[in-house]
C-alpha cells in the first residue's frame, strides 16, 4: 500500500517535483504570496515536459510556445517559509492544439493549492494556435482519457 | 457619452489604475509572464480599497488580512513591453466574510486578461475567517447587487 | 528654497518616480524583499529614458538593449507595506557604450536604498557592446560631468 | 584532479546548489532578468545555512533575521531559458553581527554572475543589529580567514 505521505492527494500517475519555500516566495502576511504558486506550477510543468522528452528552449527555437489561456485556482491552506512542497502535474484533457492540466501544491498529506491550467500551443511571434507536436499528442491523449475516467468513477466530482 | 477608450470593457462603475509594462514583467516569449498579471490585479485592488478608505497596513495592524481563496483567469491577448495597461476592479459579490471581484487588464479598448477573484477576510496569525469591517460591508453590498443586476439585464452572461 | 521632503537626498537634477509598496513587494520579514528594489530601480530608469525620448521597445526593435553589467547596492533602512517611495535617477558617468547611474529609493526625507548601476548598450541577439544612440550620448555626457563635479565639490564623498 | 565542470570557478570549499532557468526567470531580452539572480543567490545561501544546521524559520521564531546590507554584482554573461546553473556560496568575512559571502552563478565552467553579499544579523521587529548565533560564528570564523588567505596568495585580486 503506498504511503499517503509519498504522493499526497495527487493521483497515482501524477508527475511531481519537490521544492522549498524561501523568503522570495513569501509576503508580509507571513505566507507564500498567492501569485508565486504559479511559478511553482510552471516549474513542475516544465520538468514534466522535459521528462516526456520536450524541452521548451528547443520548442521555442522550432517556433512553438505553450501559453496559459485559462487558470482556475483554489487556495486551501497557506504555505510558510521553509516549507517543503510537492507540486504535481496530471493531464486532464488533451486537444489538438491545447491541453488542460490539473496541478496541486501539497505539504505532507495536505493539499494547499489546486489548479486547473489550460495551455494553448501557439506559433512564436504571431501567437496563432498550432497543433501540439504529434508525438506529444499521441503520448498524452490516452493517459488523459484514463485519468478522466478514474476521476468520474472514483470521485464523482469535477474540479 | 463616455469614450470607449477611456474605460474600455469595464463597466461604468469600475475603479481603474494605469500602469506600464517593464522588462521585469515580461518573459523570454516576449510578452508579460502570466503570473505577473496577478501582481497588476493586486495593485488595483489595493488602490481601490485605499480609495474606499481602507489601507492594508492599518487593517493588518488591526489583525485583519484579505487572502485570495479562489481565482479564475482568462488570458485573451498578450501584453508587450512598454504597453500602457488599464487594470480595473468591480464588485461582483459581497458576503459577510468574503467578497468576489471582477478584474480586467486592458490595452486601449481591448481586454487582455479577465479575472474573477474571491477574497476572504481572515484574522492574521490564525487565518480564521472573520467578518469584513462593517463599514466596508455596508458600502459594498448595495453596489455589488446593482452590478450583478446590470450584468444580468445588459449582458445576459456570467463570467 | 526647495523643501527637503520634495526631493529627498537626490540631487537637484535627479529624475524621480513615486510608487507604492504592495504585498507582492514584501517578504515574511515584514519588509520589502531586497531584490525587489531592483524592480523599482528598473521602473525609474525606464521612465527616465522615456522622459529623454527613448523608449525601450523601439530601441529593442532597432536591435539595441541596455543590460546591467555592474550593481552596487546599500540597504540603509527597510521599507514597509503601503509605504510611498520616491525612486530617483542621476547620471554618474557616460561612456560611448555604457553609462553609470546613481539611483536611490527614499521615503520622505530618508534614503532607504542607494545604488550605483552600470549599464552597457548591446546588440540584441549577440549581446556585443555597441555605441549609445548618438543623440542620447550628446544629451547625457555634459550632465554627467556636471554632476560629478558637484559631487566632488559639495560632498567630498564617492558612493 | 577535480574536474572543472564539477566545481566551476568556485573555490574547493564552496557550497553549491543546482537549479534550472524557467520562463519565470527570463525577460523579453531572452535572458535571465538581472534581479532574479538575487533570488538564485538567496536560495543558495538558505540551503548553505540549512546545511550548517541553521534554518531560517527557527531563527525567525527565535527573533533573528539576516538582512542584506550591501551587495556588489558583476554580470559577465547572460543565462538562457532551460540553462542548468550552479550557484555557490563561500565565506569571505565573518564579524560578530555580520558576514560577507562571495556567491557565483555558473554554467558549466563559465562564471555568469559574481556577487559579494554582506548580511547583517538583526532582531526581528526592531531590525537592530544582534550577534550571530555563537555556534555559527565559531564555525565560520576560521573558514573565512582561510579563504581570504587563499585568495590573497593564489589569485592576488579582490572581487
Amino acid at each position: 500500500m503506498p504511503s499517503p505521505e509519498a504522493r499526497p492527494a495527487a493521483g497515482p500517475e501524477a508527475f511531481c517535483i519537490d521544492l522549498r519555500v524561501y523568503y522570495q516566495d513569501t509576503d508580509a502576511g507571513g505566507v507564500v504570496y498567492h501569485a508565486n504558486y504559479l511559478n511553482f506550477f510552471e516549474r513542475a510543468r516544465t520538468e514534466w515536459l522535459r521528462h516526456l522528452g520536450y524541452d521548451l528552449r528547443a520548442m521555442a527555437q522550432a517556433g512553438h510556445l505553450f501559453i496559459v489561456r485559462r487558470l482556475e485556482l483554489r487556495f486551501l491552506r497557506p504555505a510558510l517559509l521553509d516549507d517543503r512542497l510537492r507540486v504535481s502535474v496530471e493531464v486532464e484533457h488533451v486537444g489538438r492544439a491545447q491541453l488542460t492540466l490539473r496541478q496541486r501544491a501539497c505539504r505532507d498529506a495536505q493539499d494547499l493549492v489546486e489548479a486547473s491550467v489550460n495551455l494553448a500551443c501557439v506559433e512564436g511571434g504571431s501567437f496563432r494556435p498550432t497543433a501540439l507536436p504529434g508525438t506529444l499528442y499521441a503520448e498524452l491523449a490516452p493517459s488523459a482519457s484514463t485519468i478522466r475516467q478514474n476521476e468520474r468513477s472514483k470521485r464523482g466530482r469535477h474540479s
